[in-house]
């Protein structure tokens, strides 16, 4: 087999075989397959596609390409939930400990952020003592004690999936629906999931920019499940403002907390409790969706959910009780609040841009090598349909710096984010579709 | 600038402007864009083409990335000739003469052949003593004295050439017309060319097999021309049966040598004379084509282009006796005819096909690292319309090795590379189309 054939092949509309895949993945993660083929070979992809067929052979072989976690010795159904990114979305730790709560085993790897979409791991380091470092045998044994556990990913993971990856970045071949899909999907397979739950953001703070090319995303990752036997829903959500009011490490954890309790935001607990009874569902833990969701507001309700953080972060070496007192925390010397210039409706809130301010603030890493400081970030006042007057708060900086210059220039970039309307805005949709093997259903 | 936005800027479908693809070309000959994103850009290329200006700029950019040949010193219009591939073409060491004793100064640089293409440089070294290294002073001067030289490719010319032809070779990206005729156009701008005449070969023993697609290639090639001030015409000729009867090194440049004197192939002798007319054309020494190819033949009947090519070759330190006396030429040990096993007319001739075998007898180079035998190779006993009864010799084979295996599968080789027919077949038609920036002209 040679490459540049399997390349002119797809080059030119044809189908490749499972084999030639494998040998494409299992030879470039060796380094025996060169980047200038597999990038050649990727803009081939972008612009004749894949088939489902390819597509799940695609994701099985970058699966294959490392370290494998094995969950079989844990009961029950694993169902593993990912999210293509976005703005202040602190789902993981709200959804851990609530489907745990429910009884669905979670034993989740998660990674650190890069650029303006934060990591799991950096924001659960925000909680005082808490140890991202498990050996495996201590993983298992704490899901099956306690059903829950998220460390970081450890190991060499996917790593045919990494390294296309960074070199897609580089080459102009990021937006590729399956190269999209298979990226996704091989993480969560290489990482156990028996069953996955998919949160797809669309609009301007998400990957995907227009709802279309989310459904098409969305359909590519449930047929790779259905083609390999890991059953898998996805939800398409909306990114047109960021979810909840927190942006940064701290910020978002108390969110978190607070919305376990059932204090948070609303379009946050809203997401969860979708996202939770998809979870719930799945594991088998309720015979209906809407049993399910009755299921996870329970959680919530009796405060279940936020039991089970406690002993997830007792479990883990934290301080268990920043839980019930916030202040324990990380917090920023400086609050500054971010005022209004006019009076109008807010019409949109550009949650990348406000992703990227919190980046610049310490909030995210620019460069893998960067320092973040856990308590900086950005507290929204005024959300999407939100009536505003000039003088009112938008949003409160949370700084460790008094530089009036780089604060006067956060809060410009942050004035910039928000859009106004003299008019009447309809409150921001939360969820537009649910795209499960069944079909798509619009919301 | 950066190299990833011009790479999605040409996936979308725009246009490059001409900083961007200096940036590019004189980024990648420094070795400060990687081949990893050459070739995405490439295959990019390869799906959204180029326009003429695009073109036209890549083919500047790619003549700028090296050294440049300054023939300015040598009066007159400096016509080159390029062909695109074919085997058995013997024409450059024909046409520099030809045109030479016409009044056209020929300042040629050549290469060495690589895989079942010979190269004009190998075959020179036919000639006993025939020296293809001169400086650049000794090679202006001769040019100047005798009106012709042939040297060796050297220096550091089209490097941005030479690296993304590699590139290209193992990506899926050779197939591309604006990289095709760019590739062309820039070695022969940066070798001084004022004008340029192309023989672009069509049909199963070249590059391009369909006519349509030879035509298009042309027309682009015309179009770099026209848009960077280097008149050009090509002529579309057939490959569907190799040009002559010899092929292998010294045995091609006999059959130049009796084609000067007007006693080589009937086809061979054609595709100079029309070849040559146009070199002559442009070179301003006939008002017309028809004038130019009157001249051309009279350089043929009169022997004029023999005395030229005896000058060059004197001039370049070689046996110029040998023009006259083909016997001081390297002669292989072995003669043995393959003989037909079936009566039929010869319906095709599979030139590529022949071209491998000759290499595989030392003809050739399969990597470049290989010595070749000047000596060895196959000439033909029959063309494509030719009667042939069984027990008649279909070529022979010109060996140096004595080994029956061998000669065996060779023979056999050649077989499989006729095809017969019991009905007449045509003669193979030599010149399909002359494309000129008056547009293309049908033959």
């Amino acid at each position: 087999m040679r490459t540049v054939d399997i390349i002119q092949k797809k080059r030119d509309g044809e189908t490749l075989s499972a084999d030639e895949i494998e040998f494409l993945i299992q030879g470039y993660t060796r380094g025996e397959i060169p980047d200038y083929q597999m990038s050649a070979w990727a803009m081939a992809v972008y612009f004749n596609g894949m088939t489902a067929k390819e597509t799940a052979d695609l994701t099985m072989a970058m699966a294959r390409s490392g370290d494998q976690a094995d969950l079989s010795s844990i009961p029950g159904v694993k169902v593993d939930k990912h999210s293509t990114g976005g703005v202040g979305d602190t789902t993981t730790l709200i959804l851990g400990p609530l489907v745990a709560a429910a009884g669905v085993p979670v034993a989740k790897m998660s990674g650190r952020g890069l650029g303006h979409t934060g990591g799991t791991i950096d924001k659960l380091e925000a909680l005082p003592g808490f140890e991202i470092e498990l050996t495996k045998e201590r993983f298992l044994e704490q899901v099956k004690s306690i059903g829950v556990s998220v460390i970081g990913q450890s190991g060499n993971m996917t790593p045919a999936d990494k390294k296309l990856y960074a070199l897609r970045d580089v080459t102009g071949t990021v937006e590729s629906i399956p190269l999209i899909a298979s990226s996704v999907m091989s993480k969560k397979i290489a990482s156990g999931a028996d069953a996955i739950v998919l949160d797809v953001k669309t609009g301007s703070g998400a990957f995907m920019k227009s709802l279309n090319e989310s459904i098409q995303l969305a359909k590519a990752m449930v047929d790779i499940g259905e083609q390999v036997g890991r059953e898998t829903v996805a939800v398409i959500t909306n990114m047109d403002e960021p979810l909840g009011l927190a942006i940064g490490n701290a910020l978002e954890v108390r969110e978190a907390i607070d919305t376990l309790k059932g204090q948070g935001p609303e379009d946050l607990q809203e997401l969860c409790l979708v996202l939770g009874a998809h979870m719930i569902q799945l594991g088998g833990k309720a015979a209906s969706y809407d049993e399910a969701r009755a299921l996870a507001e329970r959680m919530l309700q009796e405060g279940l959910g936020t039991e089970k953080l406690k002993q997830l972060v007792a479990a883990q070496g934290g301080d268990a009780a920043a839980v019930d007192r916030l202040e324990l925390l990380p917090a920023a010397e400086y609050q500054i609040p971010v005022l209004a210039l006019d009076d109008g409706i807010v019409s949109h809130i550009d949650a990348e841009s406000l992703g990227i301010t919190a980046m610049m603030m310490g909030a995210g890493r620019a460069t893998k090598e960067d320092k973040i400081d856990l308590a900086v970030g950005i507290v929204l006042k005024k959300k999407v349909g939100d009536r505003v007057e000039a003088g009112e708060p938008l949003a409160e900086l949370h700084l460790n710096r008094n530089e009036p210059m780089f604060t006067e220039e956060m809060t410009q970039q942050i004035r910039e984010a928000f859009a106004f309307s003299a008019d009447e805005v309809p409150r921001t949709k939360l969820v537009y579709a649910v795209v499960t093997k069944q079909g798509v259903q619009m919301v």
